[in-house]
């Protein structure tokens, strides 16, 4: 399985695209606003700069996509009139992998800047956006062309299933019946391509420009423990039985490996330390629901909407689907997605019911050294 | 019609992509390389950069898309190797409207550059590609930030049909039959559109920068002559036999005008002196058959392809088919598209077995003043 060909979101604007299903990232990318706003002040104020360039790492295709586009316009528009400069020139750059959406980005560009300028109340600098495609495990940049560089869920995604994980039987991560080669496989490959993303992003970033990286991630520095791969080992558990009723041969489960790594704070700061072209700013943890309507106003929806908003397994086993099927549909083939999905979100939601389910963030902000 | 919504070449790579009905444009890009590798030479060895930036506007979705990227890139590390240089970086810009197929270029990509650097015998300056949706007539890149810009088989498109073009009854372009207001009117919008690239491009290019343009035009000075126009004439024709038959409303085909307008050699060069920024290099006049296979060499293909190849009436209107089916589905409906490229090519077959039918390339090298 080559990662940089069936490592992708669903494409497109319907029931299982991740469009529709991606709630929970964008509840993380307000979580983690504050740490925006602080870097963004701290590059503007230190910098002044006239032209502006950011690059969102694993962008996707969605409403979140822009999300962090238009609030990086806002904070800078605001300094300007604060401060009674002049808007600088705005170029943005949106990266995913190849195989991510960007029709679609591209065709929601024109109403996204209509909409961006209707909710400024004055003129703001000329935008320019750029659809860059290829894996943030290499250059993707120019020496020194960028000024602030933000990824959200992105980072744990590795670039390749780890080597030497083959007896990681019925497991699809790092399981509770993982042998424990297997977790410091995925702990090794995970400083490898994090070390790199580190190392190309320093010689794309101009001197003081900053990053503001979201791992999905977990608390606990023993990468075994249950909030760093739970979600994974309740679809292998759906995988499980369905190997046992003949429908999966078990080879083939044995041979599926799902190319992530969940870093604990720590891990990621020693990346960062050892790599040592960037000073750490600030590293937080902050934690969202694995249903991400359970806290949500219902009455924000209408009732209909609201009603199967309340099926929290569903809800779950859909955001998971959105980013998943591309990756089960290649490795398991189309047949047997409806019916992994389907086992999928009853376990959901009888796990669910019983326990709080939390998807755990790990946020860090950088600024490249002189 | 908002033409920057369904102008757009039949997209992925199936029977009626243009990726897959594209050998005209590829052969009037062959056609014009001696003019883009004289432009490249002087600005290459005016200005030494260490970096190029080089966009290719309206760069569509298919074989013909980094045709000119990897003629550009091989023509620059020619001249380094000759000079003793060290290779520039490479940043590639590729320009369509946001309806245009850019997941499938981007996919196309890795193998791109594999297949570029197997070309070429020694280490390449690094390559970066962007994709940049939007509309070239208004700002696309930021000042100054293009050193060549191409364009090919793309500016005979207007920015929207003109107006005062309803009585053009029967006709969908400027005909043998239109009034005479319907010709002005194109011209009028020919030059609004052509004046504003212009302007726009003059503002994104480097002092010295250049552009290599061809449209498809004409070479009568006469709007109407029949070497503009004649291929949507015979398109009206079968569209007109279908409203004879009540197929198509009468007021439906009379509402129907293309967003085209092929100029002449001093038509472009008439808007390029008003306009004033850019002097002219070269203005050139060549020529291409409908059908790009009948001077082709059949022995290149397989035999099954050959015979099918060997329809000229089939081969053009596939082609049309590729570059006007969105337009005619966004006014007609999809129902009738069948029927109307069938008969067109039943009309195109007879036009072309009776006379030598041909488009006409205008193609201008123009270097940005001081």
């Amino acid at each position: 399985m080559k990662v940089a060909h069936v490592l992708h979101m669903n494409g497109g604007v319907g029931h299982a695209s991740y469009a529709n299903n991606s709630l929970v990232q964008e509840k993380v990318i307000c979580l983690t606003k504050p740490i925006r706003e602080e870097a963004i002040t701290s590059l503007y104020c230190n910098t002044v700069p006239r032209s502006l360039a950011v690059a969102d790492l694993g962008c996707s295709s969605g409403p979140n996509t822009l999300l962090v586009v238009s609030e990086f316009i806002k904070i800078v528009e605001k300094l300007c009139r604060e401060l009674n400069h002049k808007s600088p020139e705005y170029k943005v750059f949106l990266n995913d992998l190849p195989g991510n959406d960007f029709n679609n980005i591209f065709k929601s560009l024109d109403s996204f800047k209509e909409k961006l300028r209707d909710e400024m109340e004055s003129r703001i600098g000329p935008c320019y956006f750029y659809g860059v495609p290829g894996s943030f495990y290499g250059r993707v940049f120019p020496n020194q062309s960028l000024h602030f560089v933000h990824s959200s869920y992105s980072l744990q995604w590795l670039s390749k299933v780890p080597e030497g994980v083959d007896n990681n039987r019925g497991n699809v991560y790092i399981g509770s019946t993982s042998p424990t080669n297997v977790a410091r496989a995925y702990y090794e490959q995970f400083q490898r391509d994090f070390s790199l993303f580190l190392k190309c992003r320093a010689e794309e970033l101009v001197k003081g420009g900053c990053m503001v990286l979201t791992f999905l991630g977990r608390r606990s520095d023993d990468p075994s423990s249950k909030d760093g791969g739970y979600i994974w080992e309740l679809m292998a558990t759906a995988l499980n039985d369905m190997v046992l009723q003949g429908i999966i041969k078990e080879e083939q489960l044995d041979t599926f490996n799902i190319p992530q790594y969940t870093p604990s704070p720590s891990e990621v700061k020693l990346e960062v330390l050892k790599e040592g072209s960037f000073a750490i700013n600030r590293l937080e943890v902050s934690e969202v629901n694995w249903d991400a309507f359970d806290d949500w106003n219902a009455l924000e929806f209408e009732s209909e909407r609201a009603d199967s908003l309340s099926d929290g397994g569903y809800n779950v086993a859909q955001c998971m689907r959105a980013v998943a099927e591309p990756m089960l549909v290649s490795h398991f083939g189309e047949a047997i997605i409806e019916e992994v999905f389907s086992r999928y979100q009853q376990i959901l939601a009888d796990r669910m019911s019983k326990e709080k389910t939390k998807f755990t963030n790990v946020t860090i902000l950088l600024t490249k050294k002189a």
